[in-house]
């Protein structure tokens, strides 16, 4: 992780430690020591396989090594790094050795490469493997940390970022589409404990919808494990119902944004969130140009509004959502949302949207949508 | 561009076609005809690599393919596409041929295949070449449209986004370094216009830093050819030296970003711009924090914030930079600010904040900032 201050480094990384052991143990990843040492978490574990898939779901770990422990005896990482060279290495293709040291030895790093290279040629000469440094098929690595020795040769990527709960805790706005969960997932990924809220629009939406969204919030979920899981469903039909039938008609969908981030503060304040999380992106719909991007922060005036995907194009969303495993429920067949109009402003006023509002009694709307709120363990 | 409504869509269009003219101007590339037809913009020059460059640089654009132009007869797609695969394949490599077509014409896409890859492997027998119609080495696209052909072997990647112009005018609060440039181009590429505001912190910052911003706002521009490239530089040393005395130590960067929020939009209301655009990430500064970053939307109440890198890990923000051009200006040796205090706040309390503002006078401070602001055409 890439802090600054020494003090808060710390803090994440106990903090960190908390995630894994709690993703360890939901998991049923059985393990016989965990260690915390120099920027690196070591677990002693008969399943690395399994343990390392799990945590490539961790926030904060940029990558995971199922490695192989031994003593930092030259013989022994020799040993080692032949048997793995074995299993791991294709015949007839390249390898390189690569070596990382922390202590007093009496060997250098180049030693090491340089006697498992010749070695792992020797031993596996049936194999008629080739070294090649700048571009090889496979790479052994050995990292030396004063007594203890660990060879690997694979690396998996986690998603990088800081260990969820380092940040306050923050509302999403949570559709069920493919933008609103990979927006979730980024402010997870920087620290953010989020709630998701659903709004329910229901008759203009159906129930599977509802489920959709529910689906997607389980998998988002996998990726924040030991936190609560729940979703806030929030009765909408009634909200959109008045907006459709009482309000000029290229508005309604500035109208029903504007009262599902009123519905997001007065749960933010109920959950103590900082922040409300949307999926908005700038021109991906009408009511996302900037001007209408104003007309919507308007209608939150305590609670900013945070939208990660601001300047992502619809592609790489589509990619995220798909490493993030949402975008396979995102995309299941939906009804879309009966209330939208044909013709939507993409230049709306302020004045024309509030005057609008006036008529309508949001206030008291925001109240029986409160109030009829239900929280959903999924 | 992927657009719903047709009448956007058409606006849209119009507005690339102004833009990549523009670009062809700028760069004085000569070209016989321009041409937009079906979702393709289509140019006929005689230099189509020096074309296609610049072409990659123009917002909307998702790939420009330096293609050569022929009728539809078959003899003549044959004949030329034989020439192009002998120019581009490598010996002993794998190939494809692939074909669309629109329009009537006495034969099907998959003739045009079949007939393409047999005379290419006869006539190129020297070059030793195979089919591979899943993962080739090269490939051959022809496009058919009524009368014409086109036959191409590359795809550059353009930048995708919306055509610069489609959406408002939006303040970059430009700092120079690596973050600000790329929350600045992420908006660009979903059509906004960008004025950059540099706050000059001299003597807390030096000259070199000055430089570095407009140098960086200089390479930014190069992504908004035919549009104005004029960059805001306040005065901003004044009212960092009162934060830095006469105020508590640990608020002082919020402070600074307050107050350069305020100028922002001070400026946004002189430029009719509709939003603010900053680099910031959350968690990646101390005033960065959920609990800082609502901190910060305060002070500029009429002006939404926009943070496009909200979500951004420090690496995709850095190879992003690379991609842009912007990331060797912003990697230059910089002093850092000297007004950065040891320890900042993470969890700032608004009430303080504002406090510390009122023994402040912030509102001159903001006056004589702008008063003292200079318009540099870079």
């Amino acid at each position: 992780m890439g802090i600054k201050s020494e003090w808060t480094r710390r803090g994440y990384e106990k903090l960190l430690m908390k995630n894994v052991e709690n993703t360890l143990r939901h998991r049923k990843n059985k393990y016989e020591k965990i260690l915390h040492k120099r920027g690196r978490i070591y677990i002693r574990t008969k399943n690395p396989d399994e343990v390392a898939s799990g945590l490539t779901r961790v926030f904060g770990i940029s990558s995971v090594s199922p490695a192989k422990e031994t003593s930092s005896d030259l013989v022994k990482i020799i040993k080692t790094s032949v048997k793995i060279a074995d299993a791991t290495i294709e015949k007839g293709s390249s390898f390189a050795v690569r070596c990382r040291r922390v202590g007093t030895h009496t060997y250098s790093s180049m030693d090491v490469c340089k006697e498992v290279g010749k070695q792992v040629l020797t031993k596996l000469k049936h194999k008629n493997l080739h070294v090649n440094l700048n571009n090889p098929d496979s790479t052994i690595t050995i990292e030396i940390r004063d007594a203890e020795a660990y060879v690997f040769a694979e690396t998996l990527h986690g998603p990088g970022g800081f260990p969820l709960g380092s940040q306050p805790k923050v509302i999403c706005l949570l559709s069920g589409g493919i933008d609103s969960p990979v927006a979730c997932w980024l402010v997870m990924r920087r620290g953010c404990v989020v709630v998701p809220v659903y709004l329910d629009a229901a008759p203009f939406a159906d129930e599977a919808d509802e489920q959709r969204a529910l689906d997607v919030a389980r998998a988002l979920f996998e990726w924040s494990i030991g936190y609560p899981r729940k979703v806030y469903v929030v009765p909408h039909g009634k909200n959109l119902d008045a907006f459709v039938r009482k309000a000029p008609r290229k508005i309604t969908c500035l109208l029903c944004k504007r009262i599902m981030y009123r519905v997001a503060e007065r749960i933010a304040e109920r959950e103590n969130a900082e922040g409300i999380v949307t999926g908005e992106a700038i021109g991906e719909q009408a009511s996302q140009t900037i001007t209408n991007l104003m007309v919507l922060n308007e209608a939150a005036a305590k609670c900013p509004i945070h939208r990660p995907l601001l300047g992502f194009d619809k592609v790489e969303t589509e990619n995220l959502a798909r490493r993030i495993g949402t975008f396979d429920i995102s995309t299941r067949k939906s009804g879309g949302c009966g209330g939208a109009p044909d013709q939507p402003s993409t230049r709306a006023k302020l004045d024309f949207v509030k005057e609008a509002e006036e008529k309508l009694d949001v206030k008291q709307l925001v109240e029986d949508s409160i109030e009829r709120a239900k929280v959903i363990t999924v």
